[in-house]
């Protein structure tokens, strides 16, 4: 049996095992995919205390990864189906295993929210996108557009001013959640156009993007812009959807937990981005990591 | 007026100062005395997620630092003597200075606890000491009790039997808050020795320390342990001394936050080792000046 159970190998998953490695918990870490979470949809982390100048993300994950390998912790490549608790802990069910653990913490992050618009779910792959790092290159002198309003939505914006034509930032309102550092970029980029107070309302196409239908919500009027690429951030959702009726969750299915990382399930804690909270970056990943492994690590020393 | 006006430039007012920088508020941070808070009296973090190995803690506050240097903010050698609230915010005082600004984010830090025992105070910079990193060169072959049970309490005896003939941990319990790895590295070190179930009641001594009067709890025996330095590792105590009466702390002066860092006064903020939580490490630290950071943005483009 497992002490501790971690789910999830982005920041706040690394994080938790760093500390969980140096508290001695007998420690596994499960990743349905590649470690680092969205992180990898960035390509360089500039707000992470301790490298001036930025870092690619690859690398900051790879540095995260390294100091849990020093510590011998192993990560699997499995994901995880289904938790149940048991008279003596918890079972942790995946395609080919049970594993049982006495602790869990819950770091599995989130993945972009879709739009809902029509021609949306069609287009993807042919057009639309989440995640200019990945699939800037396909862009090349097109012309795009971008939705979103956040820090995410202005860093992908400037980045795909690097490869297409022309970037056009749809955004329902006039002023941004953005912070002004990015702003600034993107304003005195002349590759980047700002469509303010407007939303798309429908992809448009064939076999591919050709087109998107936008309102102008100040005028009420409607209009067809053409583009090749639409690229949405419109915030994230958190993969919570195979915890449901186990945790206490909001609304939208982000985790519900206090200051310790306490679940609404004693033994079980939950960090990053798949929980409640006001501000959802590395930093806040890493430390909310930390402080679930310190709260695992006082509940097996209390039990 | 400043938008901003950070006091302690440890590693959470400087994340504090790199998200405010981010956000483009006009900034300033006020530090008494030099960079990096307590990381200062570590020599080599190894639980900061990002650095493999470790790091030497005067690296990566240099790191810190040069990330806000990097967006234009200053830091300004100036000890904090009182914060009083005006009509259109707040006025800072220093000793040569009164500074207006809009918000405020306190990062002061704290300081190491005394232990309050007979000798103490008599022979700090004659044998005692709170500070293996900086003092350690000092105690070359000599006896060195250390008095603590916590993790920077094992750091710094492992730390100190690079130099001494031999370290005394001296510790309340049998049992101890200190990670395992820690434990494990200084079991294995035959410099140190456990005096465990025991406290130190008195340090005795002519000019300088000689020996500490020990008491056996388990026995009720006391016995006198001749040694040449003293380390204390009691824990720390907040340096909100000059904030009593203005904010709401708990009765050993942290201050009281919600999760978005507000104090008990509107547009004041708190972060770090000044506030009242559950884990004082960096990561954590760095964090809440994150947060921090944003709520008083939030608040200065509501206000």
């Amino acid at each position: 049996m497992h002490d501790l159970i971690i789910i999830g190998a982005g920041p706040a998953g690394l994080t938790a095992a760093l500390y969980a490695g140096r508290f001695r918990l007998n420690t596994l870490i499960l990743e349905k995919m590649a470690c680092g979470g969205q992180i990898i949809l960035s390509a360089t982390i500039e707000n992470y205390p301790g490298f001036p100048g930025g870092i690619f993300s690859a690398e900051l994950i790879e540095k995260f990864k390294r100091q849990i390998e020093e510590l011998g912790i192993k990560i699997e490549n499995k994901e995880v189906l289904e938790i149940k608790q048991t008279a003596g802990g918890f079972q942790v069910k995946t395609h080919d295993r049970l594993l049982e653990t006495k602790a869990v913490i819950i770091a599995i992050g989130a993945r972009p929210r879709t739009l809902g618009v029509k021609g949306e779910n069609k287009f993807v792959g042919r057009g639309v996108s989440y995640c200019g790092t990945c699939d800037a290159p396909l862009f090349k002198e097109k012309d795009i557009v971008v939705i979103g309003g956040g820090d995410r939505a202005i860093e992908e914006t400037i980045f795909l001013s690097g490869y297409a034509k022309k970037v056009n930032l749809v955004h329902r309102r006039a002023a941004f959640r953005a912070s002004n550092i990015l702003l600034e970029r993107a304003k005195n980029n002349p590759k980047i156009n700002f469509i303010l107070d407007s939303v798309v309302e429908e992809i448009l196409g064939q076999d591919k993007v050709e087109a998107v239908k936008i309102k102008d919500l100040k005028r009420g009027s409607l209009s067809e812009f053409p583009c090749q690429g639409v690229f949405i951030f419109a915030g994230i959702k958190p993969n919570t959807d195979f915890l449901k009726n186990f945790l206490d969750m909001d609304e939208e299915g982000f985790i519900i937990t206090d200051e310790q990382m306490k679940t609404s399930k004693e033994a079980i804690f939950a960090c990053g981005d798949c929980r409640k909270k006001s501000l959802y970056q590395v930093i806040t990943a890493c430390s909310e990591g930390a402080v679930a492994a310190d709260s695992a690590n006082k509940y097996l020393l209390n039990r």
